[in-house]
């Protein structure tokens, strides 16, 4: 078996820690590229249809500038209510949206984009995952804004961080919540390796 | 509303690392006190009466030693095809606990008691999360075993390390698989506070 760094050196199209976080865990050999792109969300989009979308994008863009190296792309928004929730703007958008999640279940979408310019491959999926929040009184939420500043996270909390003390339940995968499906893209490295 | 921190100083009656680091996570004022206990494993005990039995037992043995302080004490196991799987003691077990979870499902329970010796308080509770894994082929079990040594670990394997990347799914709580359910764990606090 041939492990998945035979693929050379991957860049990660994203300048989120938390997906850098996860990617070192695997011990992959990677860098950092951010594509840099601007992700204007239209909330009418199907949520599934738009994350991956948006991973494309971005692993494209990047893969211009890197023609020989596989490329990773991802993006993730949070869905209430058929609404597409992405980065709150602000503190009074990140107020809205946490307490229109305390005490419900919401959908976390990643989409995911694996691309190489050379090789003219390029493979897109998505993870669901649904995650339950305790019921968060305005003390907590405002506690959380203030010390924690969850402006670019989607839905506007952080599952890794102080706010996992609210997450009552998550149904599927941890790390999509995080930002990056590690499971999934781990399997689908692997297949590329030893194809 | 009071902070969890106006309980005092806490004990973590638990030499676990990875507790340490969750408990971090709420910047919850806590020193680390390990019990030592023996951790003699009855497989056929009920799992659900063996780890709030055993976190009940560490949790005590503590309390003589901080009598006026809060104490949590925790112990989680696996539970595969009705049989506790607790800490592998060599490189033969684990690949055995691994080779018996690939491909499936399998059920984590941890138990946590809280007690405090001069307020006469003590309780307990648990969390069940269910975890599925890839199939893990013979080389990825043995890169893991050699690479990441998991002899300290209930059912042989850290979902927040390397293998994270096998995890296909979960069902409840990540950090109750890591080791402590931090969300049930942070309610009670909260209540004990506002008591």
């Amino acid at each position: 078996m041939k492990s998945i760094n035979s693929l050379g050196k991957i860049i990660l199209a994203s300048k989120s820690p938390r997906r850098e976080e996860i990617l070192s865990k695997i011990n992959l050999n990677f860098e950092i590229a951010p594509s840099n792109i601007d992700e204007k969300l239209d909330a009418k989009l199907n949520p599934i249809a738009y994350v991956q979308d948006c991973a494309e994008k971005k692993a494209h863009k990047v893969s211009l500038d890197y023609k020989e190296n596989y490329i990773i792309g991802a993006d993730t928004v949070v869905v209430f209510d058929n609404q597409i929730l992405g980065k709150p703007k602000d503190k009074l958008e990140s107020y809205s949206m946490l307490k229109m999640l305390s005490g419900e279940k919401h959908k976390v979408f990643t989409g995911v984009s694996i691309q190489n310019y050379s090789k003219k491959t390029s493979q897109s999926f998505y993870c669901l995952t649904t995650v339950e929040l305790n019921t968060l009184s305005d003390e907590l939420i405002s506690f959380y804004i203030e010390k924690h500043k969850p402006f670019d996270k989607a839905g506007s909390y952080g599952i890794q961080d102080w706010f996992s003390s609210q997450v009552k339940s998550i149904d599927v995968c941890y790390y999509n919540v995080m930002g990056l499906p590690l499971s999934e893209l781990f399997k689908r490295l692997l297949i590329l390796v030893n194809k």
